[in-house]
């Protein structure tokens, strides 16, 4: 999960997401829109009577604040909350397991901001089925052929790995990034992502406005895709001001054509870009 | 407003009603499940640019917890808090204007928490419209006779003055009592009462449970309600193990046959309880 504004919990429901598949919870900054769901969901989910750790990726001030919080609303947890604290100025790998890497980044906000790149971890190769009889492969070398290795026959022949084998999907991956004033680095720092998430909270023509806020303007984001070399674009984080947001989508479009606004409630599937 | 749980701003939009005509919120008790949606919505009142004031009832503990976490948060509201600190073992009246007059009572439940009885003030009589044609009557004596003066003619005669008015409509009232547990008490403290909000968040069979978490059940409720002679009751604050909260209305009739469940979003007037 990342970030968790007020509401979150009954979004999820709505959703359809079960609040017990949420192990790890990342959060860009101490804003309130961006947190104070938190305490809402983390108290739900002890009444659901959670066992297992999560594990709350946070800027440092938050583990301190927490812990306050939980006491003076008398919240008992059923379950751990392992701390992770965000604080460096450089990115930083907060998570890496078999399925994902997680990087944290600094963003340039009013307040110490965190962006996230999610990067999916390569997966095996797939062994080709007509190999699998025509070599008679044995069970006990499946392992290794799906991480590349070459197939020794029993009469000493060798078949290299790319003819039994085909390479599985371009792992995909998935940057976040609010709130944040616009900044040149920010597109190196998630170059090549499939998927950008990027604030637009104003409209082209108000970039000192932008700045004094510590936020971007719709073109602003569209410059970071473009120059990251992004898939595609999701822009959110609106301000109230704009009534129809298709003028922002607009504006971007003229910088980074394959933006998107984030329609709340909608599907958005980074392995199926035809889902945007 | 009366309390605030996550989500609080999204309903209140919901219903259409208009943030800006709140002036004062009443909490309970420091749960998270009734002040959650408070940080939003004074973040949204102070985004909304609002100048005046807003009165704050809970419990005393809540100042400091509330400065702390606006710093925290980095929020800074565009209006002030007015704090009326809740910690009397008494009932005490916290607000009376020409509106309204608002007690403060404790419950009993796991940390303080506070009950609130809203009693309309009483409203002035109303002048017949055939005796202003009647008697002439010179328009700078409509206020006294509103609030019961005789009429004194210019020959000297005086009519009385229930012969030239007829009284307003009864004054309503509605008390608020969630959490809490029963106690024989508590009917005293909202005597007479139009309408009771009560918690019933148990069965009558969970009696046990109910005084170990310092909540009520069903049966219980509908009793405070008929030993305070209160003319409707609604209970809410259902325990999420009941999926058919029918049969807690069910038992509460039993005991008080005027008593119904609280759905959500639906409006309730408690000058009209055909309403109800």
């Amino acid at each position: 999960l990342i970030d968790c504004g007020e509401g979150t919990q009954m979004q999820l429901r709505k959703a359809r997401i079960r609040l017990s598949s949420i192990n790890n919870i990342f959060i860009s900054h101490l804003h309130g829109d961006h947190i104070f769901g938190l305490y809402g969901l983390l108290s739900t989910l002890s009444l659901l009577g959670r066992k297992s750790p999560v594990n709350l990726y946070a800027p440092e001030a938050f583990e301190a604040i927490l812990k306050v919080h939980l006491s003076d609303f008398d919240i008992h947890l059923s379950f751990e909350i392992n701390f992770i604290p965000l604080r460096s100025k450089d990115p930083v790998t907060v998570l890496s397991d078999k399925h994902v890497t997680v990087t944290a980044f600094p963003l340039k906000h009013r307040i110490p901001t965190f962006g996230f790149l999610f990067r999916e971890a390569p997966r095996e190769r797939n062994i080709r089925k007509e190999a699998l009889a025509m070599y008679q492969i044995p069970v006990h070398k499946i392992l290794s052929i799906k991480k590349g290795s070459d197939l020794e026959l029993p009469n000493g022949e060798t078949v290299p790995n790319d003819l039994i084998t085909f390479p599985p999907p371009e792992p995909v991956s998935y940057a976040y990034c609010s709130d944040t004033q616009y900044f040149k680095k920010l597109s190196a720092l998630v170059k090549g992502v499939t998927v950008l998430y990027h604030e637009a909270t104003f409209s082209a023509g108000e970039k000192e406005l932008a700045v004094k806020t510590g936020h971007s303007t719709s073109d602003q984001a569209a410059a970071v895709a473009r120059d990251a070399g992004a898939k595609k674009l999701l822009i959110g984080h609106f301000s109230a001001r704009y009534k129809d947001t298709g003028i922002l989508e607009k504006e971007a479009r003229s910088v980074f054509p394959e933006t998107y606004c984030v329609t709340e409630g909608r599907y958005y599937d980074i392995s199926n870009l035809d889902t945007f």
